[in-house]
């Protein structure tokens, strides 16, 4: 009977299924009740840069595109490191290329090249004696540019999310896999100091077997719409649905998941609130009357390893700054947004020499005690680090931290704590939620970037010269 | 091409689907994706309790079922209620209605008859003398209760949740359709004093238009397992898969987004971990080698007007206890765990009186703020019997505010705040999931309970005798 049943509505499904208009380009089938994507074979002359080493660079050479939002911040952190040359600055505008360059002679470095107009960025990637092509553009640029730096010569560092489609993020891979450069995506919340304790206190067991962790980007842009030039960032979400910017709350999880070190995400399904909000302002300021990206869109991604990581995001109700951050394992809990928390079973802090007399599992630690905690587990690397980042800043300080990793490992000839798998696992959110809201949340399969190697790494680790 | 690959994996889909073994008993097919259950036809004689009546009974005469964890403490609370006389007290162990009878004695109340054993129930609904069975067994037993009481006439309460599957739950509706009488679930947290405010709120547009609403039942239960009568709960979860306890988190937000009065939920996607500490305690406690409910679940429901409700269950890890009840709108938003807090566009609070010059809509209102608005917009029920009910107390005070009103609406012939609609609605995500989850998140239909009248009452509201 339910065999009848189900071959008689499937005839619906499929007409259905088929007809709808899905973003994504590659073909798609349904695999086990799953929408799976194609994955594209490996070319002749393309092979896995899991782990890509290159020679050490002692001094990196850098050329920055896109001076508007987050550009400039980034070119005055750079005045910081030691060991880096600012060779070129490009934007399309060619007052912001100057207004850059005046942190340089202000900072007492010498002058870069300047570059701008629409072609401006490609005279910058033409150079020979440029190491790091440096991204800070709109998201549509992104990929364009990262695969054209690679392919002169430059490693790229692009800002988050890194590809804005499931064909971009094939594209980058397939790129640094063809020309063995680096692809980091910008991701910097990773680099928080909360995180990377907390990423510290997961290495050394105080949550058990991690189970669940949630991330999220709740960021009211009300403020903020006006400041993207020419509005390209409400015009992006204007025209797609889904998590379109998933990265800040996925990448901090991705790395205490050991997303292809040794788990990998297999399936999401994603739901979304109509658009209310979004579309009062694509209103106001576009005068559209339609608006693809819900107010508020909800993930779900299952783990080869039986984990859940549920995401979040909303940039258009009033509500508090919310990166979530939540971990649950079964020995502890760690919570960031609204209080910093963590509550443990009295196992998971048998090792950490803090008293835990009081401890109640029902409860937050008390603040003393998370105190204690977050000293004694502060992370290496922020230890490390962490005065000069905090006098520098760059989102509190977490930019800096990033900067600074990036060239450390530059330096140094070891692999970056982001590779482009990461890049395109964290940007490729954006269209499999939008194929799974298409389809009334129907389950949609996460491609494996990097082709079968998921499994070959034995966990995140960020690598250290000794 | 996409046609063709579509048809090819659905052959694989309609296998996989046909081959599962899924817990619930009704037939179902899928639907334009979503997997649907058919909804049994009503029987003559049988029409819909929308709203229903009865007399008013000036003196509630009540038997209780149910004598172990939460039934004394309910005796206790009655025993400070006016217009009620309690008949009779049932337990399978006599020494427990013994106890129960002390409750009344010490009170100087009428001492009740005592009924025990596999039958005392069935005697004890057999009297014509009683007008209410209020009913606290596990949550095995409450179904064949509740039915057995309104066949004989009685109105019922019961315990959450009411029902343990979909079929259980069209059980309680068909059975109250028959019979015309009260069937209502107890569901306590709906009276808590933040979700009443906020409802009030909500009323009064502060929130704007709700989108998306979180409830959960997050509660380690480590130190309680052993106190379920035979360890019933622990083996029910051993056996059931899904979000088994969700009426807790969903009833407040039911009543927030009028479901079944103006909206209603059309389908839920679910996904879970794997069990690790469920598992452990089982094998512990029980010697079970498998364990069917993982350790987290989580569930989005969509709605017909699309808003999105999310619902988290986990009794097993050490996490500080977490209802959620979180209510973002397109004006406001509401927050109660791990802290209360509210944020609010200004529109949002032109109305209230606060004065609101300091109002960021990234950053929660001041404390001092939120209490006067708290004060403002607490709710008229809980203004009239605040005092008493933290004096009685029973979960802090909501469980006496959640009697009150059952016995109220009775006294008064008014129907009651919750109805067998939001019984079966509440208690079916137990099933719902379990069947998503078993299909690797695929959405899953929810069934409309009122059959067709859900948006025939305008908002949900109170009764009120004036």
């Amino acid at each position: 009977m339910r065999k009848l049943f189900s071959l008689i509505a499937l005839v619906a499904l499929v007409l259905g299924f088929a007809s709808c208009d899905s973003t994504p380009k590659q073909n798609w089938k349904v695999v086990d009740g799953v929408i799976t994507f194609d994955v594209p074979a490996r070319e002749p002359g393309q092979e896995s840069v899991l782990g890509l080493r290159v020679d050490p660079i002692p001094t990196v050479r850098i050329g920055f595109i896109g001076l508007g939002m987050r550009g400039p911040a980034a070119v005055e952190r750079y005045t910081h490191i030691d060991g880096v040359e600012i060779k070129a600055l490009c934007d399309l505008e060619p007052d912001r290329a100057e207004k850059a360059q005046k942190i340089l002679t202000d900072g007492n470095l010498p002058a870069a090249d300047l570059y701008s107009g629409e072609e401006g960025w490609k005279e910058l990637c033409n150079r020979e004696d440029i190491d790091l092509v440096y991204i800070c553009t709109p998201w549509q640029k992104h990929v364009e540019m990262a695969v054209y730096a690679m392919e002169h010569g430059h490693h790229v560092a692009v800002e988050v999310p890194a590809a804005t489609s499931l064909d971009e993020c094939w594209q980058l891979v397939n790129t640094a896999e063809k020309t063995r450069r680096h692809c980091m995506m910008l991701e910097n919340c990773v680099y928080d100091f909360f995180e990377m304790t907390t990423l510290n206190m997961a290495h050394n067991g105080l949550f058990g077997e991690m189970l669940m962790a949630e991330g999220a980007y709740i960021h009211n842009l009300d403020p903020y719409w006006k400041d993207y030039h020419n509005n390209w960032r409400l015009d992006f979400n204007q025209k797609h649905r889904g998590d379109v910017y998933a990265t800040h709350g996925l990448g901090p999880v991705c790395q205490l998941f050991d997303i292809h070190r040794g788990d990998k995400m297999n399936y999401l399904v994603s739901m979304d609130t109509k658009s209310v909000n979004g579309l009062a302002t694509a209103k106001e300021q576009m005068g559209a009357t339609e608006f693809a990206n819900g107010d508020h869109t909800l993930t779900f991604i299952k783990t080869e390893k039986g984990k859940v990581i549920h995401l979040q995001h909303n940039v258009y109700t009033p509500r508090p700054y919310n990166r979530l951050f939540q971990v649950t394992g079964t020995k502890g809990f760690a919570n960031k947004y609204p209080i910093e928390g963590f509550a443990f079973h009295p196992d998971g802090l048998a090792e950490s020499g803090v008293k835990y007399d009081d401890l109640n599992a029902h409860d937050f630690v008390s603040e003393q005690m998370r105190e204690e905690l977050m000293q004694v587990y502060k992370h290496p690397i922020t230890a490390e680090i962490e005065a000069k980042a905090r006098e520098v800043g760059g989102h509190g300080g977490m930019d800096f931290i990033m900067d600074y990793r990036l060239i450390y490992c530059l330096h140094n000839g070891l692999p970056l704590d982001q590779d482009v798998y990461d890049a395109a696992e964290w940007s490729c959110i954006g269209d499999l939620t939008a194929m799974s809201l298409e389809h009334k949340s129907a389950p949609v399969a996460v491609p494996d970037f990097t082709r079968g190697d998921w499994n070959k790494t034995r966990g995140y680790h960020h690598a250290m010269a000794k």
